[in-house]
């Protein structure tokens, strides 16, 4: 790992420095685990008791929390979790894979690779795939037809494109994921399904980061897109035809149902499901486990679900749940005795 | 592309054709992308609008929207729907692959495979494996020992299938699909789990479709069984032992426990669950994020879940379903008071 | 498959043997699909009806129900769940797979893997992995720089492990398995994400198995650890710096958010939600489909979700969900107004 000066970590974070710039630094670490020559960060005062502990030799620290913890060797910044980021990313710049193309790797002669694109073992490029440059594209993926994968775009082992799935560029897919398979699409045809062939595509935009083993459908007509800065999670499921605004993200397990609309800069919670055929405005955070099924047209926090309780508490209440109405009715029949008794007195 | 004689296309569904039969139509698209020479499709009084903006040379129109929309060149049928997806299969026919065995792949000699059938890179097929004729197995593919194929289904990249697992014919298996894998089962022993050998295998029938991702596991003992024309979407768990009826269609992320018994024709919405050991009726309709703990006996439609509300209220709300069971004996007390104050009068 | 004398059985599940002990076995399943020379099993007073009518030769039973059947030939057994899992184990013996290393495996030359691991085709094992004896990797396994894989540990076909996974003895990964991809973490930055890289691992311990298409993220710093005896279902979420505590068994399509810590011998049942940054105490059961949103401190069982309902009555009753505050607050009222009516009385 390098070595740090604290004044070029200032530089990288955009941090005021309070203290010895040339200190050196060794690594980024949370509060509990650091030790000499660690640099550390916190957030709010809910830190302030490890941040006392912590044996980090300096931090990275909010105006506030740099003035109650009186440490002498501070990078003051507004976001210390950001800069946290910058730091963590110059400690751990990434590897160069050691070589360009796996011998084992099947490539179409009609495809188009830019020759510094790093190509891992018994990876299969179908035709007219172009691929450029920097691109990394790690063992066991396999790249179907008409593929077009922008520059620097990262695909770890064991992800399947589609034909014509279209990647912009700084995208990073993780293992797993299957991008284009076809939408769930079928016409009733006396009691059976009739296959509807789903002839679109998919788009993703640049700088999108798509999680471990979700999936991607292709638009039966036109496009499935995702925009620029989206982030998706593991295992989420995005239907065909669904359109997702720039950098919105989506926490794992999430289920986007077919021809839906999401904003940009939305923030969807683990296990959310959103329903077809609606859209979801700019600037909407929906929580975890959500059901969202009708368009939400204003931005604001969102939320459905029931938290736990005792399992015996929990039971009698759900039966109470499906007694509502009755009760609803019984409330209101009451309010009206009780008027008139009133109106007796 | 081809181009189709408006003639061919009424032939094709089955269609009352009014204006023109040797009109050529290129594509079929969706009202608001068509343009001249595509056909394109309405199935509602919603549609009236988009119809009338459409500039599509010909439409698929019920017999109401026909007279309703009067354009001159009109395929009148019961389901527009339906049509669509016949007129898109003859537009998109399927393309033959280019080779029938990849040399990469790795198959053993004691299995049997049709003349026909295409492989791609890097298929792995193991022992006593037998394929039918015409199936397409696409790069990636690991196919254990003792399965069978059935002729014309299609596996995409990087599907597994665990060994024992019979597919009939015109199975269509999409991207990392895992077929075969073991149940979860253990039985308690002093405080660990002492796993249950899951000795079983899945028959999946003819005209399945299995989504992106998902997973169903081999049966403890006998197997898990998918009927013909099941369709199944991305990212579903079908556990050991679970057997799906003729023509039932389970929405993506769904989860059914082992041992469920699911009738025929239902239609079960996304990231719905249904719980273990228990029996749903055939024709039954689950509507999306649906709890399922016991049997369904009779068809109809069947919800839970919570829909979405601003968050605050959401709150307020979920405190309040914690207090049901002590509301309702609040209620019962004063409808006896109110009861009493009115006997008095 | 293996026949083995009724007196062996009894050996190995040690059952008390009642009958007679040179009887041959040839198989254990279900009482009903049993013949003649099979044995089978049965847990209590329910299958005492299927029991009778069984056709199996012998049956493990526990005291209760051999007293109750009468059946001359009974391995008498407190557990008879798990003395099933024993003889089928017995009868069901691992198949030793054919060959140690498939030829077009590729290996890193500086990785060190022992003489008796088993590697299937297309196998990739990167730069300094270290691989302990009896392990089995099976095709199109890609295992990258820095991974540890114990003794007699299983890969199923398909699996990815990310660089650094750190995986115990006697596991077994299913199909589809990605662990060590990065946690979903990200800054923000201006209206967009700032990509936290994340760079710990994934530990896992003994005897662990982890079910098909299941993702286990690796921590941002530090680890994300899965304790010895744990048993994870197909198609779970674990996010970054989790630790899941010795013999938890968690069903499919759970997910757990980043950095929840989980008890010892916890059950979690299918498709529950548990939020990041908590603690679950051990020994607790939580039941489908629950949302965890806090800690839990007591063991216990824990639960929350709606069970279906017909949709016209659930319909409503979510109408009434959403009136609930404000349902109480009536309620309060009239209560008043009648203690007032009382009062005047």
């Amino acid at each position: 790992m390098a070595t740090l000066f604290l004044s070029k970590l200032a530089e990288i974070t955009a941090s005021t420095l309070q203290g010895d710039g040339t200190l050196k630094i060794h690594n980024i670490t949370s509060l509990e685990t650091a030790s000499v020559g660690d640099i550390s960060f916190a957030t709010g005062r809910k830190h302030l008791v490890a941040l006392k502990k912590s044996k980090a030799s300096a931090f990275i620290l909010t105006p506030e929390l740099a003035s109650l913890s009186e440490h002498p060797t501070v990078l003051i910044n507004p976001s210390p979790y950001l800069a946290y980021a910058k730091v963590i990313a110059a400690f751990y710049p990434d590897k160069k894979p050691r070589e360009l193309r796996h011998p084992s790797c099947v490539i179409d002669s009609s495809s188009q690779i830019a020759s510094t694109v790093t190509i891992g073992a018994n990876v299969v490029i179908g035709a007219e795939v172009s691929i450029a440059k920097g691109v990394v594209i790690d063992a066991g993926c396999v790249i179907q037809a008409g593929c077009h994968i922008g520059k620097n775009t990262r695909l770890y082992a064991n992800v399947t494109l589609y034909s014509d799935t279209q990647i912009g560029q700084q995208c990073c897919l993780h293992s797993g994921v299957v991008v284009g398979s076809d939408g769930f699409g079928y016409a009733p045809d006396q009691g059976e399904w009739f296959k509807i062939k789903q002839v679109g595509n998919v788009i993703i935009g640049d700088q999108v980061e798509i999680g471990a083993n979700t999936c991607i459908d292709r638009a039966a007509l036109g496009s499935t897109v995702i925009a620029n800065g989206v982030k998706l999670d593991n295992l989420i499921q995005i239907a065909h035809n669904v359109t997702i605004g720039e950098d919105t993200a989506i926490a794992g397990c999430s289920a986007i149902a077919g021809s839906a609309k999401i904003g940009q800069r939305c923030q969807i919670g683990g296990a959310a499901c959103i329903g077809g055929h609606l859209s979801i405005a700019d600037d909407v955070i929906i929580t975890g486990m959500s059901m969202v099924p009708s368009s939400i047209t204003a931005s604001g926090v969102y939320s459905s679900g029931m938290p736990i309780s005792e399992n015996r508490q929990w039971r009698k209440n759900t039966i109470r749940f499906t007694q509502l109405d009755k009760m609803t009715k019984k409330l209101r029949a009451l309010e009206k005795q009780v008027k008139q008794l009133e109106s007796k007195q």
